[in-house]
């Protein structure tokens, strides 16, 4: 028995998230089949985020056990060959038999794209969320050190979360102007239901000057029974890394 | 009578090139769905630039002429409203009777996208021609030196052309690294047909060190009867300006 770790991307337009569902074709499902049509095994497939319909992967992890024999970096041009294009399989990698991609120390990271201009563009549609009016990016910014560091996030996260606890450590949030492209890129230990869609809604808000940086803060501080913002759409979201801090 | 311009925007994946043909859907056929709903006039649609299947558009000039009298700026909004959400027009406005987008000095710029990484990334896959070895890009840049000028580019136009000369002056060429994406830059008065292409596929075979630039520079100085490489693929072009320099 081996343990394969596998780093995915997805272009998540067509999928309706990562997690198998009735009903509903989701990336880890595909995966499967792909995986099946290779190692003629259905393993149970434990992926590290479980994004939500229409969001894109760069890094996304997915582990599972096989008894094959072959070697552990050809699975990525294995499965490849079975999977749509919207799915590629960057790497594959063995990793000792204990190691579960969800009880593991991590740092994620995500990004948040906005398209920042007076008109759409059509190849930005799928993977950028459209905001005609301009933003000021200096107050997003000054809204953004506020939720750096461990906080109880009770606030920017679906209020349907199961969590037990809602303390999250953010370790960096930045916002990044490329041309009519504001980026927001955040990383940490781990980030609730829906969390980096509100943080991004409500910096939104805050660039579109509805909502003063001052009561971001005071969402951090004081967190109340509901959500301090919108939640901005599932299009502009993109994991783009996990990084294993140890194991 | 008026006659106006339209900027137009479209992810060119789902269409067969601009031009109207038989069997096959064509962004000019939809636009004209559109302008019809909207002033009831089926004007012809006079497009500066002919693209191919598949090749995208940030700045496609399109005129006509109407008897409605709509303010200029208003014909933007009013067709986006009946637009398929892969193509927008990003702005409208009023030109002399007399202008032709075709026999008008013109200065137009296109991009050829390449991604040049070891594993594809899906969200590229319409927008990029994938290359997985290592380009080496100070080749390209030597080679794309000798195409800079006016030149008789008969060894890098589809040998189908109907031009009557081959002559065109393109006035820069850059090759753009940023990340896993190289942009081939390329502006010019006219291109001839699959000539960015062409030069894509040249300078490609270059970087990829199956050709030198030195016999880049011997197509250039004598044309042959064949094309000096491979077209490359259309998904990885955009027309990205057209900029009028008389008028």
């Amino acid at each position: 028995m081996r343990n394969l770790l596998l780093t995915l991307c997805y272009d998540g337009a067509q999928y309706h998230g990562w997690q198998i569902q009735n009903n509903a074709v989701s990336v880890q499902q595909v995966f499967q089949e792909a995986l099946f049509k290779v190692t003629s095994e259905k393993p149970e497939i434990k992926g590290c985020s479980r994004t939500d319909s229409g969001v894109h992967a760069l890094g996304q992890v997915a582990v599972f056990d096989t008894d094959k024999n072959i070697p552990d970096w050809k699975y990525a041009l294995a499965i490849n060959q079975r999977l749509p294009k919207d799915i590629v399989v960057q790497k594959s990698e063995e990793v000792p038999l204990d190691f579960h991609p969800r009880y593991t120390d991590v740092e994620k990271t995500y990004e948040y794209r906005i398209l920042n201009r007076r008109t759409q563009l059509p190849k930005e549609r799928l993977y950028s969320y459209f905001v005609p009016k301009k933003l000021n990016v200096d107050k997003m910014r000054e809204a953004g050190v506020y939720l750096v560091g461990e906080h109880d996030f009770k606030s920017f996260c679906s209020q349907k979360t199961k969590a037990l606890s809602t303390v999250r450590t953010i370790y960096s949030l930045e916002l990044i102007e490329e041309g009519d492209i504001v980026t927001l890129r955040v990383s940490g230990n781990g980030f609730l239901y829906n969390m980096v869609r509100i943080i991004a809604g409500v910096l939104i808000k805050v660039g579109l000057e509805q909502k003063e940086p001052e009561e971001v803060r005071e969402a951090v501080e004081h967190p109340m029974g509901k959500a301090a913002g919108p939640t901005a759409p599932a299009h502009g979201l993109t994991l783009v890394e996990i990084k294993y801090l140890s194991n």
